[in-house]
């Protein structure tokens, strides 16, 4: 824990967090879901933790995460939800069983155990912030049932795999 | 608790959300700090509440406080910690024993019990999102060696009113 004030500067010019390290997607080996199991592909994707602890002691943490054109996160879902906000360009997401677009300052509540998957079809940087709970479980892969359902809409095949 | 996904787009022009009620910087009479309170003075203060209990079963909440030109919040501290990021225009803060600038998506980190007010000395509101966590004490004025040390400083004693 820190008593500290922390002032952590934005540079607009690289859209980067002054002595906040740029993180790949997967950063916690005994946190994350298997490699090989069905939807845990991605691609581009970049993490960056501006609060969370033990830096902060709060019962949160806030993490800016940006999806490269062509870019695309793992198809997920667990029992913690999120509160995203759009920052940078503009991205997708599968959330539920819908898309999404998400231009910059949008705001999303993903609820528990929606399948979600965020997107960028676009040709420049996706940011989000995306907010969660400190203590939360573990990301799983899709079931049988959610899969096909999402497989057998068109609007959402494209982006099951 | 919704189980829903919540879209909640954003108006760029307005610089709104869409179906996000403006509040007034009070809104919870039994959990404010007295009125007459030192230092419990507030100006031109909006609350926007993007994310909080019961709609989002979150340990966090995520509000956007805006500050219009001239305003400022209360001078107050609390042990529960803020998650800061500049959104709109240049505010300045009082956090601790200094003073600082917020330009757009600048973040900072409140300790617990540090001394903070929100200021806009600009011509154009001053809006930042603000992450706290969703149980969390009351806010109570600074005590008597807390004023006047800063009061002593001619740096931060214009905004210990």
């Amino acid at each position: 824990m820190s008593t500290e004030v922390a002032h952590i500067a934005f540079d607009p010019a690289a859209f980067r967090w002054a002595g906040v390290v740029e993180q790949g997607y997967k950063v916690a080996p005994g946190q994350e879901p298997a490699d090989g199991a069905r939807g845990m592909g991605w691609k581009g994707v970049t993490r960056h933790v501006l609060a969370g602890t033990p830096i902060l002691q709060a019962a949160f943490e806030a993490r800016f995460f940006e999806v490269a054109p062509g870019g695309y996160s793992r198809l997920e879902k667990h029992r913690h939800v999120h509160f995203v906000i759009g920052m940078r360009g503009c991205g997708r997401a599968l959330i539920g069983d819908r898309m999404h677009g998400i231009p910059p300052f949008d705001a999303l509540h993903v609820p528990p155990l929606a399948p979600h998957r965020w997107l960028n079809e676009g040709e420049e940087p996706f940011g989000f912030l995306c907010i969660v709970d400190a203590e939360r479980d573990r990301p799983q892969p899709l079931d049988d049932a959610e899969w096909e359902l999402l497989r057998a809409d068109p609007l959402t095949a494209p982006y099951v795999f």
